[in-house]
């Protein structure tokens, strides 16, 4: 298997030759911009690997893989708009750099292209494809709506948390590997095996992400550093230390939680201390662990040499230690 | 052929039918709201049309027809929340009965919802329509965005606006024919003529919903009327009243689109006044007639016997004897 930043130098040279209409400028600029500023491009280099862990040459999964990449940004653009957010891999939004509806009809494009990018298979990879995409897709959707519904709620539940998760980011990641599996021709046991691997690192991976939404380096980071915090975002982080508080810390936390200060500065430094304090930070970690864990267990049954395996492997462990 | 009242019974009686995910409630209650509230279900109709016109049952057109309907009510809502309109089909929109960023999140959803309904056909078929659906998808897009540009433009042409509405409303209208026709397997010549009578007689309804916008019965029109002139929409009725104009109206005419008055009643009246005055409502009604006549030319060399022709030329005509 290639190394992950052997996968990134391909995608990305695939990527930067990928042709996005010109005019209305309007409704395509933003699209070439936010591809532009970057990304990990974790997702496509997955449809990558999920075709040849079994034996299919990636640049067949090519266009399924830019499909997934062109969906992803399409959820940053619209996630933004409706959080609000300042910054995307430390670059404006598209929605701060342009409007709102700029913003809408862009990512509304960009969803249509990703779609547009199966039409390089025939029949009937193109329906298997085109089908586990827009299953997913929707199962996105639902979870960006979990998201936000869990804002105005004070009795979110850690299996509530974790069912949002699962949907908002590991339906993708898990979906991703599977459209490689379907490029390849594979067997659906193979394909389901893998898309259970991918859902649980999934997890692992939002988990991860959460965690270095409130202590990663704002140097590196790419998002605003605090951000789910300054949204009042009930994440595993919140949720286990208000488990873990005792009753004068729960009361702080919730009324937090329910403050949208001026000054954020304080509110975040003053939540991280909770966050760490109550052992709420080590538990993440853990749980982060148990999952990457149980991923990499999916991969036991999984019809393949040893060493194909152990890309995927290396894969979970580097994105577990990444520190953006 | 049956009639258009017909065809609606059929449809809606489909359309009551469909399943709509209800959880979360507050992702996939504003798609059942914006489906209930009703609409002439013009585009599915012509889906159903394009089959049976072909010797295919409508009923196995009813997926792709169904496609239809939901990619228009996506286009509505996520068109409302951009033009900030308060009123479709006499209802409130779903931004404004919900917000924004449900108007944005269920919009997404029912896009997806729509790709869906594809699934349905086997695989020649299903990768024909989604061809088809995503090609006139992105064309909407950029009509809408052409829209927004053209109002912050002063230098319109009226060619320039006749491109916006075929690819906002016409591209739509050619492609619901064209899906049934995909769906009758008929040739590729018959089904590229049935687009071209779709595009005709689509920009013909589009000139008659502008004419209907300004002039239309406030009881019966369902959106808000003068809607168009209090946006500053840059419509033929507008660009032809400009040309038509002499100099000291003109002048008038373009301040009126450039102003954004709080109370609106004025505005409407003068410039519709002007609309009258200049004959450019005349013209308009002659652009109807044109576009009408040339889309019924088009089905001269339609392969079919002329009794299913005649169908097609009284849709087109009902379409333009409507008042809503």
């Amino acid at each position: 298997m290639r190394s992950v930043a052997e996968y990134q130098e391909i995608l990305n040279n695939f990527l930067a030759d990928i042709k996005i209409p010109t005019e209305p400028k309007n409704l395509y600029e933003p699209i070439s911009y936010i591809l532009s500023i970057g990304g990990k491009r974790m997702r496509p280099i997955l449809t990558l690997m999920g075709a040849e862990i079994f034996d299919c040459d990636y640049k067949k999964a090519f266009h399924a893989a830019t499909a997934v990449e062109l969906f992803h940004n399409f959820s940053l653009i619209h996630d933004d708009i409706m959080d609000d957010a300042p910054l995307r891999r430390g670059h404006q939004t598209v929605h701060e750099k342009w409007n709102t509806n700029t913003g809408i009809l862009s990512g509304d494009a960009l969803l249509i292209l990703a779609y547009q990018y199966f039409e390089n298979y025939e029949p009937h990879i193109f329906r298997a494809l085109a089908k586990i995409f827009s299953k997913t897709a929707l199962e996105v959707c639902e979870g960006q709506q979990l998201d936000i519904d869990f804002e105005q709620r004070n009795d979110v539940a850690i299996d509530d948390y974790i069912l949002m998760i699962k949907y908002k980011t590991a339906v993708l990641v898990a979906a991703a590997l599977k459209m490689g599996a379907v490029v390849a021709e594979t067997s659906d046991k193979n394909a389901d095996l893998i898309y259970d691997f991918g859902l649980n690192l999934g997890i692992a991976f939002q988990l991860q992400d959460d965690y270095l939404d409130a202590f990663g380096d704002p140097l590196t980071f790419g998002k605003q550093v605090g951000g789910d915090i300054i949204e009042n975002k009930k994440t595993f982080l919140y949720l286990k230390a208000l488990e873990l508080s005792d009753a004068e810390t729960k009361k702080q936390l919730i009324a937090l939680f329910n403050s949208n200060p001026e000054n954020v500065t304080e509110k975040i430094e003053t939540v991280k201390q909770h966050f760490t304090a109550t052992k709420a930070v080590l538990h993440t970690q853990e749980l982060i662990e148990t999952y990457t864990l149980k991923a990499f267990k999916t991969l036991e049954d999984l019809d393949v040499p040893a060493s194909k395996k152990q890309g995927l492997i290396d894969f979970g462990n580097m994105l577990m230690k990444r520190n953006v």
